[in-house]
């Protein structure tokens, strides 16, 4: 088997084989996502604890379809807070092991922490976004939706649209594409550019029209209006005029371009409507490769692989 | 089949010969309920996706177990506030959608917001409350419950005492029990009678014992004291002692009255706690019911109900 | 059967025979934990409804996984504050009754709730938790852990240390330890040592070091630092130096001393971080059992444990 970890915490320490393994795997999952009967057996007697130290719909969703579609059983303690759980992350993993737990998906928002999580439990740790740090299987869903429409990655300009320096699905999709093959491209306001990146290997722009010049996929991302990156931008007028994606943007990309959106998405601020609900633009895809990558974590981490392909 | 439908939306505009159906289906699904094991394999490897805009511990705690009882899986994404959510409910039904979900029970503050997500996803929606509209699903609780009692609609008299404008289950009620051939008349403050009313044929009376006169089925709702209805009348003390019904109140009404709430009730406050708990009110049976008609729903609309009827 | 009763409420009212029949029970559902496959049918086809009206992860946690490894279906209503639930308790009990739920998990701020909600359902309900009354499955997991180590209970010196008056897992544990026949003895401030505690056979110290000296088995608490205990002592700081304990606070026990802790620990502050590390502190064991007796207490109120041992 090409995955032998115990956890899935990040794309900056794995090999090109490890993830290709788990893409191929999640082909095969998305068969069980068309049956009219969703249920494998794979993790039957299996506990997921939903670990979510920040509230989120989309991900918990995701997780617990993918977890329940291979039989496992679920529970989620969700605390809005950190203070809430009343206990370092560790002890918590501990608590959760002593009972039982087979897998921790875990949601923190200090990076690092699905890693000394993971260091200290014997359950598998699925890192679901640690602070500004990774959010891995959001970004395999996106390599995976890449994958699909391009057969794959040697050569191919990927532009990459917004608040770079704080987007976790970004660091782990810059990571990704480079070990991949990928050409990165950034582009946005300096005050959302990490200093430093060039030397990574991306390419780094201050307008959207040189980033997205002959690119084979845009990615941009949602804006975080109420949040951290409100001190980031100077006006919300201002950002749309010169990062929102819309039709017009793509007239210097490549004529089979596709553009993708982790969602949800703030619509007309950094994609216009028109643009989100173009065939070019693969959310949907991108909604249905997220279930089926789950589904592949858990399967592999179970230890079942084997069995199975 | 009667109910060729993807969606339950509305009482308004469904056919007297559909309502029935599903009343008979759930009939049937009070068998499950009744057994010790109470798990038919129904709705086997279907999802259920909870996504209420409004907290509720009755309606969310119905729903699931009626999705349990039918073996589906459930993934509640309740949110408290429509602004949590983050995107549109058409771009959330969108998620759902493309994640497996084949059923969505929404529960939302907007009036008209299933129906609209209905038009919009292919999966079955269940509208668990739009806004001041409808609250359809409750509404069929509540003529189970009369059916059971009366047998049939016709020529019964229904009061219903309250906040009508506001009360969306009431709105439901009205359509099919007017569908159903009952003659409905309605008495509340001025502040809580919708205008016009009396177009739709429903009788109105500012008094409770001039709607109450004759009545084969008294209805009453919970009095909301917190939230939209305090500015509708001038204060407790009146409101009880002109609209609360108590066992006084129905000695005008048919000897084999029925009195039915839709809980969680305000004892003493629009119904006293004796007739809360006398043999007459019926909230009891109203809320077992509740469960049997939400099994038929979700068994009716996974389009399996030729091959167990 | 040892056990008939329809409920779990309280350690004060059972008999040493009881006890013991459910913490053997609960060692064969300890096999279940340790199975690759962590599934056993007992309870398919029942329902346990969470009914929390005071938030917890570890308890909910532990409660339904319990449930999932009895392949029960499981309903959390869990509400922050009381007043969300809008009803009396009986009437949310009657409500979960009539939509079929076979077990009410309860835990609720006033002490004594859990057993009005029992005498008013024909459902199961077990008690985690009612006000700073009891938690006696809490309670059990300490003696399943004692039971484990010491083979019985006779004659063992066990000291509680800390704020005694206001923790309810402490009133549980003086019942159970003093009805199996072990000697209890108590130190904390004086807020937070019930008056008159002695009738009930309980030494009280008001230093560590007495209430320690040749001890077999000591526990403490987490101090509530945040709620009402802010107010029953001066200062962390002299809380800290008077009643931590610390790997020196043991020199006096007996020499194969264990130190037990519910969980989730304030490091540093009730227990050192060094000593809630230490082999002698059965956490771990505190944490497993927990769930083997929540397992045992469903399996037991099932009805079925006659088919099973």
């Amino acid at each position: 088997m090409a995955y032998s970890r115990k956890d899935f915490i990040s794309l900056l320490d794995i090999d090109e084989e490890e993830i290709l393994y788990i893409l191929e795997t999640a082909e095969t999952m998305k068969y069980i996502l068309n049956q009219k009967n969703k249920k494998a057996p794979y993790l039957q007697g299996k506990s997921v604890i939903i670990l979510f130290y920040e509230k989120s719909v989309r991900a918990k969703l995701s997780y617990e379809l993918a977890a329940q579609y291979l039989s496992a059983d679920i529970v989620d303690i969700t605390v809005s807070k950190v203070s809430d759980q009343y206990e370092t992350i560790n002890d918590m993993g501990r608590t959760i092991e002593q009972m039982g737990g087979d897998f921790i998906i875990c949601r923190h928002p200090m990076s690092g922490s699905a890693k000394l999580l993971a260091e200290n439990v014997h359950a598998s740790v699925i890192n679901a976004g640690d602070g500004i740090n990774e959010d891995p299987s959001q970004s395999l869903l996106d390599l995976m939706t890449i994958k699909n429409q391009k057969g794959s990655f040697k050569g191919l300009k990927v532009a990459i649209i917004g608040d770079v320096a704080h987007s976790r699905v970004t660091r782990s999709n810059i990571w990704g594409l480079l070990k991949l093959g990928a050409e990165v491209c950034v582009a946005g306001p300096p005050t959302m550019i990490s200093s430093g990146i060039e030397e990574f290997g991306v390419k780094v722009h201050y307008n959207t029209k040189d980033a997205i010049k002959d690119a084979d996929v845009v990615m941009t991302m949602r804006l975080d209006t109420d949040r951290t990156s409100k001190s980031r931008f100077i006006s919300l007028d201002e950002y749309q005029s010169f990062f929102k994606i819309d039709e017009h943007s793509l007239l210097d990309a490549k004529k089979d371009v596709i553009v993708m959106h982790p969602g949800p998405a703030n619509r007309g601020i950094e994609i216009s409507s028109q643009l989100l609900d173009d065939k070019r633009c693969l959310l949907d895809d991108q909604i249905t490769n997220g279930v089926a990558v789950r589904m592949a974590l858990l399967y592999i981490l179970s230890n079942k692989a084997g069995a199975f392909l």
